[in-house]
């Protein structure tokens, strides 16, 4: 069984390669970039604007492939791909969380952009924490190491 | 162009039917569940149990079709569908935050169960705050209903 999913919009961002990119949003907090949602979906983007951040859900779309194990950026041995966040994942669907700056019709204006640019939006969802609202969270493996995401850059171990 | 997905598994809750769900993973607390990894896929979940929660990234499998605008469980008037999280959505793909109970080979334990038994899974993803942390959240519509999640189950509105 397949899952078929259409493009609602395309990610612009400064990142044109995977070298070189924050590794995750709290690497790339300044960094803005702009979601264009297509036009025919633009009014699914009514009362957005209220919210000061988004889900944005995306397809890793230069993912070649993918790895059960991969020594992610901010360790040294090999890891389950489902306890990281790289992009080499069976099914290649990139998560952030987005600060929105505006919204005008068809177009988002974010900030805190670790995508690639021309990703295709999958989804956009309204980021309300007390939904998801955790405690006594364990952090596995990046326990110690999580800190150093907004100062490592990807390179190119995932192309 | 079309995005395909293969599911990497199935998630197995106590709701056969959408009515009377739980809406948020904070209304379902202490609902338990299992997720089931396809065993071709099950050595990815290695280093998954030293994390406390995780994302899973699902199928709506029984949305029938998508709306712009929907009423959303916690309103009383029609909002922007990628400003609620209603599966009537142009992708139907969901998005929750789960604790882990127990990984076993290629069975997740989890609590915190907002989701249809069945649902096919997209992805998992480790649950680190600190890559997402997000400062002044506004929550849009949300403000002042969020609280009511909780208490709020599902009804027919989406099938």
């Amino acid at each position: 069984m397949k899952i078929e999913l259409t493009p609602i919009g395309t990610i612009h961002t400064p990142f044109k390669t995977v070298e070189n990119m924050p590794i995750q949003p709290s690497g790339a907090k300044h960094v803005a970039g702009t979601i264009e949602i297509f036009p025919e979906y633009a009014e699914g983007l009514c009362d957005l604007e209220g919210f000061s951040h988004i889900y944005v859900i995306f397809h890793l779309h230069r993912s070649a492939g993918h790895k059960l194990k991969v020594i992610p950026f901010l360790d040294t041995v090999e890891r389950g791909i489902f306890a990281t966040r790289s992009p080499a994942r069976p099914n290649p669907v990139g998560l952030s969380v987005a600060e929105i700056v505006s919204v005008k019709e068809n177009i988002i204006e974010i900030r805190g952009v670790d995508m690639l640019d021309g990703s295709p939006v999958i989804d956009i969802k309204p980021y309300v924490p007390d939904f998801d609202e955790c405690s006594e969270i364990r952090k596995g493996w990046f326990e110690g190491k999580a800190g150093n995401a907004p100062k490592t850059l990807s390179d190119g171990r995932f192309k």
